[in-house]
């Protein structure tokens, strides 16, 4: 299948096609830059949905109780989730896990876990790419889930539009050691497994530190939830409505949309540049890589000697700052 | 303090001029490379240990007992701990709650954690500079910790000459979800928290995985400690030293450095590359930044527009892949 009938079938919204150009992301195949230039022009339409919280506060069932609640609604759904890089999570199943459930042969869903391994820029790269395609092929809602707990994921996360911080009762702890993170990627703060004990002191902790915070014009609500008993599952998504509703009023949907897509394509320009810088330093084996091995020159002179062999001159003022 | 200055004392081991060049890598200092460029000749002495695994399998526990087996065979120490830029960890505290330990006294010894939201490269980019301040100041042996679990934190762990991959009993679902990841990272696995029930079964896991994955020289041997007890801190001890034995002898310690050394100079270029792409972006703000918001060009044609203007021409030819 050539890129230009991959991305006919994507905004058709046709499964396999959209299956087919999900691989090609994974595979950061070079099939890619047709295929976004067929596709980006039709993206925007949908919302999408981070879901982040440490492993086992029930992501992946907050995830399936959110694809029913768009499906009551008539709304299409997507779920992506993104496959572990890190070998800790055990993520691999979640995809499976959501396809073998009740939506398996909806139509109206489609959930799809996303390996990283083979793009070159990674997780932060691959993800918006693999949002678009959901977006472009008719999605109402797009759901992103990363396993992990890192860097990368909490950036992968907060790439969408609505932000969910999921925790459990008995966090508390980790809410105290780390607020200021958490009150800035937070949208909306999930309690779940509010069917358990603590659940009382950790919408307590979540409004204390939100209280402690800097106040914006939104206010992240603290929605309680249960996948065991299915409270909280409309106020979850009335709250994520509102949330979207926020957005679109204020421009801030716009703005946040803007400045992601910006950043995006610095990090492409990085990473290409980076292969370029890479490919430079292979070809020198016997020199720079040797001289920086054998100690003769430190990391910051053998980055600045590189930068002036890849970079235009015009950009050569910066190469000395850290 | 100039960095002439904190170099002299960083090379004296004076431990507040280490304190301060740490610092001056968490805020990506513009003082580095000349720091980078006085120490680095008198760095790749010191052992470094990676250590990494999920929360709560005790790494700082087996970090505090790898300083106390240092000591008493009269090595030095000394331990980075790197802070979470992820908000679920609650990992600033490790550092502290380890720095208020028994060794606190003790100048064969330091201890320090660090965040790296200053520094513009990310944890992946302060953690070997810091790493090469503590050699240079001359301890022995490096023990490097994580808290977060993932693509970020496990890639600062493998940046280390023995990285060891710790996990607790009941670990079993996760270890089978991802054989692949860890069979590639671990050069030694410790079964931690081995007083309790099902460390056999851990243990027994872990063989059947080794012995499923590809064979290499080195076998990573499988150790179960209990920090409680203090069982098995020998045995680890012992198959560090061995592993760094079989590392000197084989030339397989040399060859990764010199690959992280060199890997450590692309992501440089790459970083700095992407802020030169970021800094044109940002001065055609009405331009392409608008043209992408508004969907007139696509991720890949901006990324190739910048990279024409951003790279020397020589290296043009990379523009059109993924």
């Amino acid at each position: 299948m050539d890129p230009t009938s991959i991305a006919d079938g994507v905004l058709a919204g046709d499964r396999r096609a959209v299956a087919r150009a999900i691989s090609l992301v994974e595979d950061g195949s070079a099939d890619l830059p047709p295929l976004s230039e067929a596709i980006y022009p039709r993206t925007g339409r949908a919302h999408t949905v981070g879901l982040t919280g440490a492993p086992g506060v029930g992501k992946s069932s907050l995830a399936g109780q959110l694809v029913a609640g768009a499906r009551a609604r008539g709304r299409t759904v997507a779920v992506l989730a993104i496959d572990p890089t890190s070998p800790f999570t055990g993520g691999a199943l979640l995809g499976d896990r959501l396809r073998m459930q009740a939506h398996a042969t909806d139509p109206g869903v489609f959930i799809r876990s996303m390996a990283t391994r083979g793009h070159l820029g990674g997780m932060a790269l691959a993800a918006p790419e693999a949002i678009r395609i959901l977006d472009a092929s008719g999605k109402d809602l797009i759901i992103v889930e990363t396993v992990g707990v890192g860097q990368a994921e909490v950036e992968v996360a907060t790439a969408a539009d609505t932000t969910l911080v999921v925790v459990q009762p008995g966090w508390g702890d980790a809410v105290q050691a780390s607020k200021a993170g958490i009150l800035e990627i937070a949208d909306l703060f999930v309690v779940n497994k509010a069917d358990r004990d603590g659940a009382d002191d950790a919408v307590r902790d979540l409004r204390n530190m939100l209280r402690m915070g800097p106040r914006g014009e939104w206010e992240p609500p603290i929605v309680r939830t249960s996948t065991v008993t299915g409270d909280g599952a409309e106020e979850l998504w009335e709250a994520i409505e509102r949330h979207h509703e926020y957005g679109t009023r204020s421009g801030e949907l716009e703005r946040r949309r803007r400045l992601r897509i910006v950043a995006e394509v610095q990090a492409m320009v990085a990473e290409r540049l980076g292969r370029r810088a890479a490919a430079l330093l292979a070809a020198r084996e016997e020199g720079l890589a040797a001289d920086l091995a054998e100690r003769r020159i430190d990391p910051y002179r053998a980055a600045a000697i590189l930068l002036a062999e890849v970079a235009a001159p015009a950009a050569d003022k910066e190469t000395s700052d850290a």
